[in-house]
């Protein structure tokens, strides 16, 4: 198959047009934008000879005639501030590919853009309907920032939704998509060939003191939560530096203070500790030192302690003979030019591995950035990614013939 | 002279009424309970025989006959859940003292309800105005939480005010208040002389890193605001641990997380640390410690910093003269069973201060509790502060005879 870098190209600028803001785009799920953007996506599906079909939470597919074969795909909804290329690359390079295999008379080469994969409505919304982890009834019941309720967002799809192609009707999932981190342009690779997509976990936590006049108590009376918190955070940051593998990562990034005045010992703290690596493991491990950390900087500063539920989604690591077939497309195009690596970030594929073997590609994002208008891949590595793909759904397809 | 403690009591009790809730008061600046209970001591002071006069900010005085004698007061106004007796012992104490003495044929006793000191419209607002530490128009265009300006508010005293007795009037002014703090009830003293009001200093404090996505950032690369914070917080407590004196403390009570999302590497903190210390020397140090901690770790976390402007109020030390002849008072009334002290929160009496000799005298707070419901003050520790209070005034009375 020979795939169209012009094409291709075009049709990324294409759909970098609907919401398109400072450079980046503002196409959250069920917007005017994002609806829009996938009409127009749908045009393009039927033009390359698939059929297009929405399903009722508002992923797009474009089934190709023959049941069996491949799914491509990522998401075209972003971020309140996204940049361009996160999902868009995915979904316009499954399209390439698709055109490409149906030109060469391969056919059975299908396309998905999955809905709310920015969290809208929490994250991964569509793929997790379409995989099962959810059902619609519930996928319904949740609310946005503002709110507003799924239900009463997807009633915005109008009369476009019908069923969806079982998953089933697939053999296999391959997602495309930037970095989103900045290790293939720092080590100066152009495409990575995800091993795992990592595990998260977040941790809840309450420290509770005694609210008090910052005038009149003394220190050495004091049970500030403030300072439980400060203790607390430094004996994680030791704990976790022993356990931490290449990519672990840990981070806390949600901090409240009551009642949060200058003048009053701060009575309760809550904060949340987020961690995230591809082995389940230490994962476990980490939760454990985590917890240790917190209960020994509670004690030593008389301060009330309580986890909140933890939130886990576990590592997903991806199908080895994917990964395999993926790795000597690239080694082939790119010599030398690509590694292996995790996915720090949640993706799509995680929810369709569920039920098919999958894998995803990475090309690199400039500067590690991402989830901001400034996103963005030169265009040559764009077309590398978009090679390496073609060469690996053409061995795929060559041995299910 | 000879103070009823029964008649004290009683009319301490009355004042609890004006906005009881739970054991404590709901009394805040301006409001119907406030104006209320104001009116009711314009009652009692005019059957102590004294001229009540409220002034245009609210403050009430009930104005002794004889002119240059000795002022007495605190304030009647409470917190939004205030204790019953933060102020109104001061106040109840004064008027039973001013009629003791002119039971006693001393008179020249003057007393005194500030406005606003809980700080509905910024804190101490009554006897700044009087002392004229800020004019009336700049207090009329303060704002409470909901927005009301104080020149609202002020109209519900109606034709109550009238001019305010200048400062000239008073030779002394004596505020008793309760201490707030744990120290008396530690140590088991029923009297508190206080030696200094002590200063204070707020810096606001910004730490700018960068926001980055929490699972495709590496830690290497990150430059989290919220580990800054920590550091930054660990080194300030180790350069102050170092300066301390005996009454010295620091507080961080205000932490805002931008934008405080558990999977983002958050990108900016702003805290706020604020110290207090009877020693102007000592609290510039800190200042200097504060900002040389803050600097280090901003500087090894690679993050952004920018002080905000400090916020100080200086020490006040409490006149010398009055301080020793509470100071004689306390021993002659309950030997060894008083001490000298500073006072760590703010009062009324560091604006008067500016204007005429002024001293303060603590009772001791069960468990160091105030601004809350649950405050308190054994009877008999109340009406030890009364007893202590009258002997001093008359030595003062029969000094100016």
């Amino acid at each position: 198959m020979k795939v169209k870098p012009e094409r291709f190209l075009a049709d990324l600028h294409a759909l970098r047009r609907f919401g398109a803001r400072g450079g980046g785009v503002v196409r959250p799920a069920f917007s005017d934008a994002d609806i829009a953007a996938r009409d127009w996506l749908a045009e393009r599906f039927a033009e390359a000879g698939l059929t297009p079909r929405f399903d009722a939470v508002g992923n797009l597919f474009g089934v190709a005639p023959e049941a069996g074969g491949i799914l491509l795909g990522s998401h075209s909804d972003s971020q309140p501030e996204g940049g361009w290329l996160d999902g868009a690359f995915g979904v316009i390079a499954g399209l390439e590919v698709a055109r490409a295999a149906r030109e060469a008379g391969l056919g059975g080469v299908s396309v998905v853009s999955f809905s709310d994969e920015e969290g809208r409505f929490g994250g991964l919304t569509g793929s997790s309907v379409w995989s099962g982890a959810m059902t619609l009834a519930e996928a319904d019941r949740l609310t946005d920032a503002a709110g507003v309720t799924l239900a009463e967002a997807r009633a915005a799809l109008g009369q476009r939704p019908g069923e969806a192609p079982p998953p089933e009707r697939f053999s296999a999932f391959i997602e495309p998509h930037i970095e989103q981190g900045p290790w293939l342009e720092k080590e100066g690779k152009v495409v990575g060939v995800v091993t795992d997509i990592v595990g998260i976990r977040d941790l809840p936590i309450r420290l509770t003191g005694q609210q008090n006049h910052a005038g009149t108590t003394p220190m050495a009376f004091r049970r500030d939560a403030v300072q439980g918190f400060v203790a607390a955070v430094t004996r994680i940051n030791a704990a976790l530096e022993a356990l931490a593998g290449p990519v672990t990562v840990w981070t806390v990034g949600r901090v409240e203070v009551t009642p949060n005045a200058s003048s009053i010992v701060p009575g309760m703290v809550r904060f949340w500790v987020q961690w995230r690596d591809p082995d389940a493991e230490r994962l476990r491990a980490m939760e454990e030192a985590i917890r240790r950390a917190v209960e020994a900087a509670a004690r030593e500063r008389g301060l009330g302690l309580e986890f909140g539920r933890l939130f886990a989604i576990d590592p997903q690591p991806m199908d080895a003979r994917l990964v395999e077939t993926l790795a000597r497309a690239a080694e082939e195009e790119l010599p030398g030019r690509w590694r292996r690596m995790p996915s720090g970030a949640l993706h799509d594929a995680s929810n369709v591995a569920r039920r098919m073997p999958a894998a995803m590609l990475f090309v690199p994002s400039k500067g590690g950035i991402s989830h901001d208008f400034a996103e963005d891949t030169d265009e040559a590595d764009l077309v590398a990614g978009l090679a390496v793909l073609a060469r690996a759904v053409a061995e795929v397809a060559a041995k299910a013939a």
